[in-house]
């Protein structure tokens, strides 16, 4: 029992910042790619931090990897074949996994060191990637969705912010090159960040999103240990709005976020979200 | 110019909390009822603290401020009778000034010097404490609402956490006597904290409130300077339900956070907090 405290300090902005107690450091190192980190916390459980930058929690991650999946994929009538860029922690697959629909989910992460430390740190985020549904690959999600036309049905990107290797994951040819990836009918998401002090890239992103898809509809939700504590996702949709859907048909499944209650209410933005969108 | 680097930090649980640069700290002092702090921040400009928890900043104030005050007063056909209890900073009273219905809007808050420090300190939230509408009284809360028998249209409980001062503020016998301070078909509200640390607070004031009022309603808003970036606030009424409103039919009226759009989302919860009300 030692009497020395630990905190882990993330400054979210040049003058914000969150910062929690730990009990170790398990990993830190620097990958081919980024500064990974897996961090055991008092508050949360054991915690990802990649380039200084929390990704995910053991308490809070349900948040994320739900709203992550669950929108486009009850948009979509038919969720047969599903990839996720980034999100090598294994979360967002865990969830895409819950529809019974999908047959295939493909995970193309850049960097291996992250899958394989989750596997290890993170297993009730990481443990469904050995399902036999999901293929495993280590690869640039920008070169995988230039590599596959006219194949997905949903695409989520589950990337980290716009530096690092995720800089090529916001710009309009890899937004192109997502709707190429798709079929006619296929659905995008990614998430894009937080309204209170990144208001600049969504409206950025929700620009160039619109230049490419027809439909296209902000969410949001509230994840503690993201900055701000409020999240956005765009969704980029070929045929299916997700305002249109008929939330009473919407099947319940095991979640501690989204409700199908809260499909459509999740799209209701505070004024000043609203208005980065127009 | 200094090179020294000043930061505020409030641990909200035992082991996880925020901390901003400030500028210098204006105000610090006991009060006759509580630790009061102003003290400006570089992310958030002026922030008012009481016992070591933010209660306002000017960045983000108008998202509690306009969430405590305007889904009731949207759901009350003609809310004339106003009080708030507590709100010494004055932001809920602003809000509520922008409802041409209310003839009266009454501030009854323990401390006055909340009231004078941020008329001081905070004038864009306090600066409308000033308005021939209203009236402000520095009284118990408690005693003010047993004493006035029938008389309000609408009650709002802008109270600081249950500790301290407003300890009164969250018991059945403060909800009876709320109810009985109401018109026949008065509606009142409260901030009822976020449900990652508090989840206990949430369902306990939802078991009292809903022994008291027949129709009980719990709505979410994002507000990042507070634990977990997510706040609720429980809402009983004697007779409106606020999902029964006719959302096309609210006027607009100038804000930053809430719409008529988000008026009936705001209610839908996340399944973690949703279960916490059953």
């Amino acid at each position: 029992m030692s009497s020395m405290e630990l905190w882990y300090t993330e400054k979210q902005t040049e003058n914000f910042g969150i910062t929690m107690k730990i009990k170790q450091t398990m990993v830190h190192e620097q990958t081919d790619f980024q500064e990974l980190a897996m961090i055991e916390t008092e508050e949360y459980g054991n915690m990802l931090v990649l380039d200084g930058m929390v990704m995910t929690t053991e308490r809070d991650e349900f948040v994320y990897h739900e709203m992550v999946a669950h929108p486009s994929l009850f948009t979509h009538p038919n969720p047969e074949n599903v990839l996720v860029v980034g999100g090598g922690d294994g979360g967002v697959i865990r969830e895409v996994l819950k529809h019974p629909q999908v047959k295939k989910a493909v995970l193309v992460d850049i960097d291996g060191k992250v899958i394989e430390y989750s596997k290890q740190y993170l297993p009730s985020i990481a443990g469904k990637l050995e399902d036999p549904r999901v293929e495993v690959i280590v690869n640039d999600g920008y070169m995988h969705i230039h590599d596959h036309k006219n194949t997905y049905d949903v695409i989520m990107v589950d990337s980290t912010e716009p530096v690092g290797p995720a800089v090529n994951l916001f710009t309009k040819g890899f937004y192109q090159g997502i709707y190429d990836a798709l079929k006619e009918d296929g659905i995008f998401v990614a998430q894009t960040d937080n309204p209170w002090f990144k208001a600049d890239l969504i409206q950025s992103v929700n620009r160039d999103v619109k230049e490419v898809f027809p439909i296209v509809r902000v969410y949001i939700a509230n994840i503690p240990t993201y900055p701000s504590g409020l999240w956005t996702f765009t969704m980029g949709s070929k045929k299916y709005d997700p305002l249109a859907v008929d939330e009473s048909a919407i099947p319940e499944i095991e979640t501690k976020y989204y409700t199908p209650r809260l499909h459509k209410a999740a799209f209701a933005l505070p004024k000043f979200v609203e208005d980065l969108t127009k």
